[in-house]
């Protein structure tokens, strides 16, 4: 029996973020992004989610490899976590090197792991997989999307792209080269579906240069401009604008520094000179002639905007002298805070240019549904899978595939942990590997689960009151307490009563299971629990987690 | 001096919800609606959020009136909560005034409100205010504007509004009542400040019917439509449409089913005979004579639709062969919760349209600048003072004032507790009262303050640790314990080295305590904790809300 080809997603299906895709066949591995996700808001208390590896560890002698196609979060942040168990050389391109490297010297994990770079065209032998990198547009410089030559035929996955005609810094996504794929057969595509419900074909880079220019034309006002920290084409434009109107630069929030630096030294960043400035020295030029790059695009409270705005910020305090624009969207789940502070920057006086009064200061850097179309049509491949999306987009991406001409059947949505079976001329999903989230909290990985979680929601809704008291190990009679203390359940001070009567209740229950000859603790706890409970339910409609605990003497 | 009139936000500004304002001159004061609040991100288990209104019972003599707009939650839902204080007649629109009465006998209040019923075109007296209701677009029926003639000139209250041309089941709202007294002079305007950031026209509600048309025409799938419970006319739509296509409509979800109730009692629902079915007789149609009308367009979890999706609901399992519709927006701060049903709907196999893939599925009930502006320029106001809006919806609708003319310094961005004081050539900020957000939470009002969230918030990030020991009166030395008991802090069957460990510190804590001639008890609560807390730092980077309990024995 021939050998089959695997494909495996431990992340970035039905879900944003945490991308990792697998790559077997045979005695090889191959994996495709190491990326984290971000708690949703049941995830109390976690910091990030990296993806299960369970079947990487238990496989560790088949893997050949780990190739990032690009340097965000969602596809390199759980690099750090991997190495833990998986010993593989890391395959990257410059910049998205660069910034793995910063990763790891956080970690303290510099000296682990071995980084082999590459540039877009080259090819490189993984195992039994040969891997040819494509350029590809993306809000981030350095990205690629990969021809994974298999010995079973050509698989193209794009990681994250649009086409962008007129971009910055860079040439047009390789159109050519995914089309010199697809005329010679492509077995599979795999597809970044982000954006698979917007219509048309996304505005390029270059049109938010002419946006920004029109912002600071004429301009007499300090300017203050946030982004995403890894757009790197967008601080690029801002430079040369700002450039372009005798601005000096200073960039600002740690993030931000540490990118630009890097981009700096590899190339990626064209800065003329004389126009970055420490922030120390802006206060050295007037107003007009400032132009700081800040991270906090997303509201972030440790943002360096964010401590602008709350009077938290060393050098900068936001007032009416400033324009501030935010060439940035709102990532899902950050609408709050990001509504927070653009509020708060207009009470202070601002002049606050955002992206729902002036949607032109950003663009996407995933393609829409005609671009998707395009390397559809550019690749014809025999089987297509959805990735890097939740269902609704994974479903959209799908129509786009069928109206491009692949057949319903030759269409694979997959989910985390699902095998995807490959032959040359068949598709299917055959089983599933040990799969899921991994809640980072602290140092502890994987250690808040389910249990801590539940635990967590009740005392974020209802609080908690511990019922202390200490029971003679003769007779059981009560030697002290109850005791009793509640902390996010109402304000002790004004509900000396209620505490009192719970008090008493506790007693009365004590009394009650002595003249029942209830003398195990475990049913007197229960019996405790079970009373005041009720009781908070009828007086006040509130639960709050109730912990008897029981002290023998 | 003559009397000046004050105009006080006690909600509505600086905020989505709670709108309440407060007209005051002399010994009169008219209130103009009571709504709610929802929660925001952190205040972790509230209910609902109510205005502060102790101002309101500082003066309760002087209270003349509560006047409400429109029956939205926003503008009614604190009725119940104000009513505990306050006794004053209510006055509203026929179908305000259902949904008002629904709200009281739920909080069983419903024979303490006198409820005086109006029509558009009505005029009231009210204190020393004579009030006329001007008919209003908005997405529920019978909302108003209201034109308050105060001694020192009218104000205009605009309430929510749009313009809507081709409305659907009443007039276009009353341009020309606007206008005359525009002609007579208007003093102020307070103006709905909602869609300021949305440039141009609202479209009208008649164009959702069109939509909703071609997704009824030739579908042979049952279909399941959700939209806001409130709006009347959207749900008319939905309802002529099924009935154009044969369908038999079934109404499910308490909201939906209680507002359709009122609405067809009323006169403003008008449903063709034999077209509404029980819930539990839909299955005697075959699907694509089926049409169900339910809750749950925000994603719910006990929402009609939630459950359909997630296997919760009695009479109907959506799955491939159903068509689900959301004909609604997400409310800010939803957009996960909508999320997860559509993808769940998607996962299902059901065929799901949904603003981001289908936008005209959906109008706003709320005018964007044109119509503001339309409205500024006929009632050609003295002062402006725009209200309903964040901080940003509040300065851009200044802007638009600016536009038709309004002079920059008769414009007033107020805050909520402020007051605007107001002469016939004048207008101030002058002070302010009491004001705030009362948080509810179960039966409790007010109870949950800043301590009980800041614990919540504490003991949702990070869980906690109670400790207790049990020592002698005499001596101080350890009779019992100590016990350490976690919550929400580490999977403790995973952790018993760490809870050892901790249990030895604080063993080690005492001894030294006792060496150092410690014996107060709350020093050594403070000792224990502080080593508890770095030792957790330090190892696990948490900070679990740690809670030494002491018995004394």
């Amino acid at each position: 029996m021939a050998e089959k080809l695997k494909i495996i997603s431990l992340g970035g299906l039905n879900e944003v973020g945490k991308n990792l895709t697998v790559y077997e066949y045979g005695e090889n591995i191959m994996i495709v992004d190491c990326g984290l996700g971000f708690p949703d808001g049941e995830m109390y208390g976690v910091d990030v989610v990296i993806p299960d590896v369970t079947y990487l560890n238990q496989n560790v002698d088949k893997i050949k490899g780990i190739v990032l196609t690009h340097g965000h979060e969602d596809h390199i942040g759980a690099v750090p976590y991997i190495l833990k168990t998986v010993t593989a050389p890391i395959y990257a391109t410059p910049l998205t090197a660069a910034l793995v490297k910063m990763k790891l010297e956080e970690h303290q994990l510099e000296d682990i792991a071995e980084i082999r770079e590459f540039g877009p065209g080259s090819k490189m032998k993984i195992g039994c997989f040969e891997v040819e990198a494509i350029h590809v547009n993306h809000s981030i410089a350095c990205a690629v999307a990969l021809a994974i030559k298999t010995p079973l035929g050509v698989v193209i996955h794009t990681g994250d792209y649009k086409i962008d005609t007129t971009p910055v810094g860079c040439e047009m996504t390789d159109l050519t080269r995914f089309g010199q794929y697809g005329r010679e057969g492509v077995l599979a595509l795999l597809s970044d579906s982000t954006n698979a419900e917007r219509k048309g074909f996304s505005p390029s880079e270059s049109t938010v240069g002419d946006a920004l220019d029109s912002v600071f034309e004429g301009c007499d006002k300090r300017i203050i401009i946030t982004t995403f920290a890894s757009n790197v084409y967008r601080v690029q434009q801002i430079i040369t604008v700002a450039s372009r109107y005798g601005r000096k630069v200073a960039i600002t929030g740690r993030s931000m520094e540490n990118i630009v630096n890097a981009s700096i030294e590899l190339g990626y960043l064209q800065v003329p000179d004389n126009t970055l400035v420490d922030i120390n020295k802006l206060k050295n030029y007037p107003k007009n002639e400032m132009c700081i790059i800040t991270t906090g695009s997303q509201g972030e409270t440790m943002s360096a905007l964010y401590r602008m705005a709350f009077s938290g910020h060393k050098q900068v305090e936001i007032g009416s002298g400033d324009r501030v624009i935010l060439s940035s969207s709102t990532v899902p789940g950050n609408e709050m805070t990001v509504n927070r502070i653009v509020n708060e920057l207009f009470r202070r006086g601002a002049e606050v240019l955002y992206r729902e009064a002036k949607p032109d200061l950003h663009v996407s850097g995933h393609g829409y549904q005609e671009e998707m179309k395009m390397i559809l049509a550019l690749t014809q491949p025999r089987f297509f899978i959805p990735v890097h999306g939740e269902q609704k987009h994974l479903r959209a991406h799908a129509e786009l595939a069928k109206a491009t001409g692949v057949p319903a059947k030759n269409i694979v949505i997959s989910d985390v942990g699902k095998v995807i079976e490959l032959t040359k001329k068949t598709v299917k999903l055959n089983g599933s590997v040990p799969s899921g989230r991994v809640l980072v909290d602290g140092t502890g990985i994987g250690d808040v689960g389910s249990v801590v979680l539940r635990d967590r929601k009740h005392l974020a809704e209802d609080g908690m009151m511990v019922v202390v008291m200490s029971l003679s190990r003769e007779d059981n009679s009560l030697i002290s307490g109850p005791d009793i203390i509640t902390r996010g359940f109402v304000y002790v001070k004004e509900s000396e009563e209620l505490i009192d009567d719970m008090r008493m209740m506790v007693m009365d229950t004590l009394d009650a299971c002595e003249n029942n000859n209830i003398t195990d603790w475990a049913t007197i706890k229960t019996t405790i629990k079970t009373s005041l409970t009720s009781y908070l339910r009828k007086t006040t409609k509130r639960t709050p987690m109730i912990l008897p605990v029981i002290q023998e003497i």
